[in-house]
């Protein structure tokens, strides 16, 4: 209950509350920041209100209007390639990118004046990434892609149902007990790795540099040889650059057990992808859930697409920002106070 | 560190133990109580013994040794109904059935004594239930299923990956914001529910008593019609019964929102699939991922495997108890203290 000689107080707070929106208002009017926010995606700019700052859409797939010449800020989500490029000639007063992408190579590639801040979107996709990766792991332990394959030849697949053995050490069947190896141990991985552990899994990592994070052992590349053939399941989720490219070649595929499966939702450019056929082909391995993949979309050349235990999943994994509006606002409060932003590349 | 003092009474309590030990392996010689076990799974008999009991291995698809006829318990897993008919007549100190099924009705129609107590393995199937009822819901959620189908024809299915809407209110692609429902609030749905939870998703359920279960909102049937069109994805964990008997009917599909997902992991029973696949042709729900079907295989001639968006699981949640040694040697104890069983039909 309140108590009534607080209710005048209330009141007052009510009324400078009311008092402080509107001048809010007042002062974005008269803003001298402009930041470019994209349509290429629903933002709730509500959540971008009460800056110093206007708020302008822009089309991502089009040229930059004249009267965006003059913007300091420019959020980029899906821009076409000649967009970023007329971004760069036209935009001269651009101090701070904030790409919603993890990996915003686009905008690094358009040509912008080195000395305009670049933030990236890491963080906005690690729910959806890791969700996609829950359930690429579990179509593989559970067989949901054969499933349908034999429903479309109104087959009933008997060796994935009734009684059935628990936890066979020669199969990927389950979570639980499942030794799940994760390269690539950065936010998405601790996203996931809680939701495996309570499923069961014994979780460990591989990054860069080792340690233990928020309860998982992660471990530098050097330990790969001792880790991989104690794999399961194999979830790969490291950024496309040179360093990494291909580093699941041959020689580290014949290290997986027989029965272990690959996850990829990373990028496409860390797999040997004809290594990785071969060892499907030849069942050295026990099957691969890719997201990603070299050139997408896949060429309707390609082997994976009939490269036996393997699922072609249509870089789905993220693709749709979350709270992104969060991100933005944080970095423009600390770009207009002049402090340092959040994901600077 | 061990203070030197307690050396002396650890090497006794050491000797101790393996006195006790051997004494236990002659007492087990000794036995005149008699277990017949299935070697219709691997069950680690270690974990059995140490009672005053025979352990007795028996085939399940086989007649009944004579040697076995004086046997006071029977562990059963997918006995033929042969074998269960013959134990009937043949089992005559038969006193307690322990099953290894969460429902015995193949033991329960076999013609045992009615003095013959019967325990389920209620509890046994739990964790791997749920497993395939998770694994479903993202299936559901990203359509790895319909990743599959496009692949056997070498297309890339462009809707389901690349840029996409956030947690879109007309469709059902992730847990985070769902509402679940799960209708048969058991323990399967309490080991399930708090995956959905961690995932994001606000779970509620349905069962025969409402109330609040490990803090989800459980209610009775008579709150389906105000539940059912606010649930994106509706789970069916029931019972084979005749009370559960088409319980999801034409009348509650259309309770459902347009874009709603069916998962059943209970029994097949529980759903009027005629009306489920009128439902589906007619695009009035999402979809449905059954893994019971009221006729099990589902005869060539069914029209589920067809209709759309619904994915044929072979009954492959369960069958595969796990720990059943726990609970065979915890309701054993109890048998032999003559105290009350767990899981009494």
């Amino acid at each position: 209950m309140l108590p009534s000689k607080l209710a005048p107080r209330l009141t007052s707070f009510t009324t400078r509350r009311m008092y402080s929106s509107s001048l809010g208002n007042t002062t974005a009017a008269a803003a001298n920041m402009k930041l470019l926010y994209p349509t290429s995606l629903k933002l709730d700019t509500k959540s971008l209100e009460g800056f110093s700052t206007e708020l302008v859409p822009y089309d991502v797939k089009a040229p930059i209007p004249d009267a965006a010449a003059d913007a300091d800020v420019l959020v980029t989500w899906c821009n076409s390639a000649d967009n970023l490029k007329d971004a760069a000639a036209k935009l001269s007063q651009l101090k701070w990118i904030q790409s919603l992408a993890a990996g915003p190579n686009d905008v690094l590639a358009a040509g912008f004046p080195k000395s305009v801040v670049v933030t990236t979107g890491s963080g906005l996709h690690d729910r959806t990434v890791a969700e996609h990766a829950m359930g690429l792991l579990l179509t593989a332990a559970r067989r949901f892609d054969e499933m349908r394959e034999y429903q479309l030849q109104k087959k009933w697949p008997r060796h994935l149902g009734g009684p059935q053995p628990d936890r066979p050490k020669d199969r990927f069947t389950t979570l639980r007990d499942a030794n799940v190896l994760i390269w690539g141990y950065g936010n998405i991985a601790k996203t996931l790795a809680p939701h495996l552990t309570a499923w069961g899994a014994s979780v460990k990592g591989i990054a860069r540099s080792a340690g233990v994070r928020e309860g998982v052992e992660v471990y530098a590349e050097d330990k790969l040889a001792e880790l991989l053939p104690k794999t399961d399941a194999l979830v790969m989720i490291l950024p496309g650059s040179e360093s990494t490219r291909d580093v699941l070649n041959k020689e580290r595929l014949a290290l997986l057990p027989k029965h272990a499966w690959v996850v990829n939702v990373g990028r496409g450019t860390s797999i040997d992808e004809d290594a990785l056929a071969d060892a499907l082909e030849k069942g050295e391995i026990g099957g691969a859930m890719l997201d990603v993949f070299k050139t997408e979309p896949l060429p309707e050349s390609s082997r994976l697409w009939t490269t036996p235990n393997l699922l072609v999943s249509p870089h789905g994994a993220g693709g749709r920002p979350q709270d992104a509006e969060a991100l933005i606002a944080y970095n423009l409060r600390r770009f207009l106070a002049g402090q340092e932003l959040k994901n600077v590349i």
